[in-house]
Formats: structure tokens, sequence, C-alpha cells
């Protein structure tokens, strides 16, 4: 898809339009994109949605139409729609591959250019980032607690807008969805697709059992029957067993029924009771309805048979605790050489200046021990003390024995890719491999354990001196 | 833009093969698009997202590529590939105008035409019609809370992807807002746009006064300066007042100042001050940070000077009590002569069967008195009994004197649009004007009025004898 330039809050532009009037505009920056607190009140995030971000970016042009639209709006000099004309994004991006495990301070994306055109893409980059890394964490959370049932993305229709849809789809199968029921984000993300029917199917034939003979009929080899449009376990299954002999006897198998209703514990301990008494231990039970983590937790808490959900509304709009959005902001770290901080009453939302890089230290086993934010070109070592990010009473050490990597690569320069792209299997096998390398208690939904970010003591350093120095107006005015 | 046919749940498309297979696929069907609960808990919901859901459809095609993909599939035969590459949307769409008022239980879109095309489009339509209308609520709502308070839509960066912005901007503006700062959505949708600038445009100066005053050189007449970078009392509104001064002296006005932290009714409290103690009386007041209507809501009662609110991520989200997807579906309500039902355990799950209607009673000043849903081709008159929608047991009357006007209007046919498209002006006047006409409890954030949505007693009939009809099958199974 095409990214129009306009997508963007109009005060990027009008910063951009300042910044070429003050003779800023080719001035080198810095940003740094991150989220203050992990979502959900969990305990981490997946990154995602870097390949969009990128393919954004390098496409990025103002065409005809949008150039006449700013014109027309009569805010902008001759000069600056002149220099829009022109403009290609000439940046450097550096970022963690997708599908990694990620935290609360950490500066995900970096982005390093002129003034201008690191200004002018904050809004796409946090639209695209903020949605997907969102998306792939409640994914991830979701998979957990079906702990090694399938999971299938089923929320096209209660996703917000078209690209909700195809977006949360993407990041869905990051997070470790095995298919979408969404057949655009199949073709688009090369995902496997599953579905089956719906009540229509059944309720425009005269009963229920003729519905699924002819549901079977037309795909002998990939049935799921929908069970509960009158009753469960006096019509549904009983007709689903049915379904399942005559297919039988004609060399096939019927692959699963599917239950939308109810008591979805019980339903399914029942129904699987009469699949394995009918004969066919194989007939898998697919869940749906309304379905989170929580609501499989606790199918699974009860002895629920369910093999494969279905999780539509909850995954797709990101619902649960601590709002529906991730927090990403996009932050200025460096003018030039200048490192930059905002400064504000509440520590918690100042940013970290200049140009940093993020260490993740992992134990001998590859487990992962903590992360540590510190400037470009530190070389930080196993025992070096280092801060909270946002308390600097608070300090810790490197663990010693700790091996550090850097958890980012540089994956743009001067506005052009230099990496291939990956395909969404790597993203979500990282995804899947890092989760079980993360302190396991950090994967609980209910106060889960905070995994370490530090910062370094140069960085910190740094930040506390440039606090001092705008003392002054730093002080609170209550 | 172009909604690709593949933007749907795969089992529409089985569900379409299975049809033209068992010569079904032209049968005449009826569906109905309705909601089942108020969204926020709230006490009313603004219907939104027609006009794009008509686009779709008039254009709904598979292209070449998409044919390919469906193909290369392997899961459907080569006469449903065919009957694909010819397929159009030739139905019938009822529906009431975007920015009307409406009510759980109430049809929206009913859509008329073969089982085969009213099937393929439930997931697009789902999908458009969800989010605009819960986007228009959320939007309607907090315009509630600003009483008179203008509100701008903010939230792009936040949304649920490009289109997640759209769609909530366009939705946002039928809601209420006054203006976006999508600037997409400013072309797309000809909305007014609004913005100023980030904290970033003053850390790229060497101090506050410095980056205010050369933000005003430049847009000399349109300048609001975000006042919390470094301490809004005691630097940001002092720095704001001197570049008034200057802005004045050279024949211009400062328009306004931003507030995004901290305490925002003390805040605009002690700016009013400031300003108007200064001879500024006209400079506005803008305020944002993660704002809601509880949020707006107690800034006005502790006194607040708010006269502008910026609102992004909870509208654009939708968040709120109650979730943040409305929970709309799609049921089959008739085919070719026969009614359908779809009976469950839960009533409240039962659809509504036949073609039906939906009027609005109305009072001698026009004030909305309750809805009546009854089957096409009835004609209520007061007097007459109506019932709860849910509990048969429960029945009122039509108030006497009551005038009932048809809610709804035919909007397509044959697949072709049969009316002009209405502007967002008076989608959102319409939006205005019912509201001010509904009982004022329904618009109460907390236990709101319940507005009574009734239905006729020859449909309430109808449903109870089809009820009864597949009594055995309907009995519980506890």
């Amino acid at each position: 898809m095409r990214y129009s330039p306009l997508l963007t809050d109009l005060y990027e532009l009008t910063m951009m339009a300042g910044y070429l009037e003050e003779g800023m505009a080719s001035e080198t920056a810095v940003f740094d994109l991150y989220f203050r607190t992990n979502p959900f009140e969990g305990g981490y995030a997946v990154f995602a949605g870097l390949e969009p971000a990128l393919s954004c970016l390098e496409a990025l042009r103002f065409n005809a139409e949008e150039i006449d639209y700013l014109r027309g709006l009569n805010m902008f000099k001759p000069r600056f729609i002149e220099y829009l004309k022109e403009f290609r994004f000439r940046g450097r991006i550096t970022a963690p591959p997708e599908g990694t495990v990620v935290f609360a301070s950490e500066p995900l994306l970096t982005v390093e250019g002129t003034l201008a055109e690191t200004q002018l893409v904050e809004t796409v980059l946090l639209n695209i980032i903020n949605f997907q890394t969102l998306a792939a964490t409640k994914a991830a959370r979701v998979c957990h607690a079906a702990a090694g049932g399938e999971v299938i993305e089923f929320g096209l229709r209660r996703a917000q807008g078209p690209d909700g849809g195809l977006s949360a789809s993407r990041a869905a199968c990051i997070g470790g969805c095995s298919s979408t029921s969404n057949v655009q984000a199949g073709m688009d993300y090369n995902l496997p697709i599953k579905g089956t029917h719906a009540h229509s199917w059944v309720q425009s034939f005269p009963d229920e059992l003729s519905a699924f003979m002819a549901y079977a009929d037309v795909f002998p080899d990939s049935t799921v029957l929908l069970v509960d449009t009158y009753n469960v376990l006096k019509s549904g299954v009983p007709n689903a067993i049915t379904v399942a002999r005559r297919l039988r006897a004609q060399g096939h198998e019927l692959r699963g029924i599917r239950l939308d209703s109810g008591d979805l514990a019980y339903l399914s301990r029942e129904a699987r009771r009469m699949l394995d008494g009918a004969g066919f231990p194989d007939v898998r039970i697919v869940a749906s309805n309304e379905l989170d983590e929580y609501v499989i937790d606790s199918i699974r808490d009860e002895g629920g048979r369910v093999d494969i959900y279905g999780v539509g509304t909850k995954l797709a709009t990101c619902a649960g605790p601590g709002g529906v959005a991730l927090g990403g902001v996009y932050k200025l770290a460096q003018v030039g050489e200048t490192p930059k901080l905002k400064v504000t009453n509440d520590i918690a939302k100042a940013t970290l200046p200049g140009r940093k890089q993020v260490l993740r230290a992992t134990g001998h086993d590859g487990g992962f021990l903590q992360d540590i934010i510190c400037l470009a070109g530190e070389i930080p070592r196993a025992g070096d003390v280092v801060y909270h990010p946002v308390n600097p009473l608070q300090h810790t050490e490197i663990p010693s024995g700790a091996v550090l990597q850097d958890l980012r690569r540089m994956v743009m320069e001067n506005g052009c890719r230099i990496l291939e792209p990956e395909d969404l299997t790597t993203m979500s096998r990282r995804c899947r491999s890092q989760l079980a390398l993360l302190p396991q208690g950090c994967l609980r939904f209910i106060n889960p354990h905070r995994y370490k970010v530090s910062i370094s003591e140069p960085l910190n350093d740094l930040r506390c001196s440039m606090i001092r120095a705008t003392g002054e107006r730093a002080k609170a005015d209550d």
C-alpha cells in the first residue's frame, strides 16, 4: 500500500516549514521512538511493524494532488511547497528485528537525519509501530495462555477499519497466531488462512443436519462444523458425528467442530467425550466467542478440551488492562552534536539524551538477564554500575559472566533499506524463542516480574548534568 | 480507496462456494446489521460509516491478482473461481443517514440480494460500520462533556493503523469534533485541519523564548504555543505573553497556548488569569494529554478554563467502559419468502426474523419518545401495544399523539447508490440536532436513561411462534 506523506499530524508540516524558514531544516537530528510502560500491565512487549514502516519511508513522496492540497490551504509559503515537491526521506534507522522482545524505556527505532525529515515521519512511524507492537504483544499473551493450543486470528469484523484488520493479522502472526481468517492478509503477507461457516449457513437450510451434510459435500477434507446454532449437545454434536461417519465411509475425515457460545469449558469436555465415544478422537474442537488470554486461561483451568482458539475482537482491538494503545512516543535526543533533553516535573517523562545503543545481557544458558541503555560508542562490561532509568538513586551492576549484545542494528541508511525483508515465520520464531529465554515470571498476566532495564553510568551522568543545567527552569511550580 | 473483496473472513468465501454448489447462490436473502448493546455503557450510538460502505459495495470486484491467489489456494472449484470473476454486488441497502442517533437491537443496515452476495459482504460491512459508529459515538460523548468547548481530533499516532486513523477522523467529525490534526483526513474528507508545534520544536532552539519567537515569525496569524516544555507558569506562559505583545506590536494576535501535561484544571485557570492580566483575554487555551469525556468533565467541574480540547488516543482507539469494539452483528432474517431465526438458550441473542422497518415516535415538540421495530408493510399507530425486544412479557403502548417516521431509507438498489453522497457537515449537524431531541438522561455517562426500543405485536408474534416451532431443538441442554 502507498502511505501518503499527508498521513501525518499537521504540526509536523508546520514545524518543517518553520525549520526551513529558520535555516534549520538541514541540521542533523536524532529521534528515539519508545514507550514508557509495558502494554496490558504486562512484563514485556513484542516489537513489530518495522517492515511496513521502512516501506513507507522508502517510498515517501508528495504527489501532485497532495502538493495542490497543501498549496490550497494558504498556510505555507511557495518556497516550502517547492521544498516538499523534492522531498525524500534520506535518513538512517536503527531498530531491533521484528519479533524481538522489548521493554519500556528502550529506544526501539532511532531515526537520524535532517531535522525536517526526522520530524515529518514522527506521526506515521508512531501509527505503524505503536499498533503493530501492541497487537503482536496481545497475540503473544493469548498464545501463552493457549499453552500450545493453536490460536487463529479472527478479528477483521471488529477491527478498527480495514487496515486495522490487516495490520492486526500481520502482527498477530508475529506474536504467535498460526493463521488468520482475513483473506487479504493471507494474500498480502503470505499467511495461512482458515475458516468454516457461520450460523447463517445453517439457517439457510431446512435443518441443521442437511446444512452440515451440504457443507461436508463441498469441502470433504476441510470441514469444521459450527455446532451451536440450535443446541450444542443435543443437536449440533450428534449431527456432526453423523456427518463424520458419512465422511469416513466416503474416505474422508471431519476436521473439527466449532463452539461459539455458552460454557466453553463444559461444552468442550462434553463434546470431546461424545466425539471420542463415537470413534472420532482426531476431530478437533475449535472455540470462539469473545476470547482473550484471561478467558482461555480459565477454560484450561476448568479442564476445557479446546484444541484451537479463534480469537477476534479482543485481539484485533488490543483490549486489555492499561488501555488499548501502546503509548509510544518519539522524542528528540540530539541536534547536531548537542544532546537534547525534555525536562518535566515528572522524572518518568524526562527523556534520555544523546545517541544511544541498547544492549541485552544474557547468562551462560542464553537466558535474558537485563537490558542496558548506554551512549553510542560506550562498551559496558560485566561489573559496571548501571542505574534505574527513572530513579537515579537506584543502581545495580551488570552481572559477572554476562554476555552483552546489541539489541538493534542499522536497517536503513540514506533512506534505503540495507537488509533483505524477513518473512513473518522468521519473526514469529524469533518471538517464540526469545519469550522462552525471558525470566518466566515476566509472562505472568497479573503482577508480572519486572525485567530490569538500566541506563549506563555515562548516560545517567549526562542526563543528571543536563537536568541540573536547566535547573532554574525545571523547578516545580506546584 | 479500493476495498479488496478479499478483505473478508475466509468463511464468507467458503459459504459462497457452498451456496453455488448447492444451487442456492441465487436465492434471495435478507440480512440485518445491528448491535446488541449501546457502546461505552451509554444511552445511544451515532450511526456512521455508510458512505464508505456504499463506495466499497459499488466497486467490489475481484481483480486478476486476487483471482489467481484464490485459485492457488486449491480450495475452490474452477466453477466458483469463474463465478467470482464476474461477481458484482447487485443488492439493495436500507439504512439511516449518517449522524442518526440509533440504539441497540435496531437494524441499521438491511442488506437484500442473493444469498451469495449478501453473505460475502458481511465482514467488510461490519468492519466499516462497527468502527465508524463506535468512533462517532465516542466523539459525541467527548463533545457533550466539552459542553460547547471545541474538540479537535488528535489521534492518528495512536490509532489502530493508518486507516484506523483516517476512519476515526471522519467519524469523529460526524460525532461533533470541529477539526482534526490528520492532514490526509483533511484532504480526503474536506475537514478543517489544526496543528501547532511539538516539544521537539522548543528543544531544537537554545531556549523556549527564541523557539516561540521563531514560530510566531513563520505563522504570525495562527500561532498556538506549547507552553509545558520546561515550566508552564514560570516559563511557558510568561514567554507566550512576551510573544503575544510582540505579535500585537506587529499587527497580529497570538491565537492560543497549549497545555499538554500536569493539572489541566489548575494550570488553565492560572494561565487564563495571567493572560487576562496581561491584556490577552482572546488568547485561547488548548488542552491535551490523554483526554476523554470523563477527564473533560472533571476539568470543567474544577473550574478549568479550557477553550479547546485536543483528544487523541482515547478517541481514535475508542477506549472506554464496555470494551473497544461495537459488537455489531450481521444476521440472516429471511431466505426467499421464509423468515429466519437464530434461536439460542439466551433470548438476548435470538434474532428478529423477517423484513423489517424501524420507526421513530416523536412528540408534538419533535422530542424522541421511542423507536419501534416492525415488519415491513406494517402501519403501527399510537395506542398499539408493543413489546420489549428481549423480554416478551414486558409490553407498553405507542404514546397517543406520537408521530411515527421511518428511521431509514433505501440508499442502494441493484448495487447502485440512489442518493447523492452527503457532506460531513450535514451529518454532524444531524447528529447535533438529534442529540438535542433525545431525553437528556440518555446523554449521561453513568447509568444513562434507557431509551425505549420496542417490537410490534406482529413481529413479536412471528418470533414467538417461530421459537415455539423449533421448540424441541431450542430446549436447554444444561
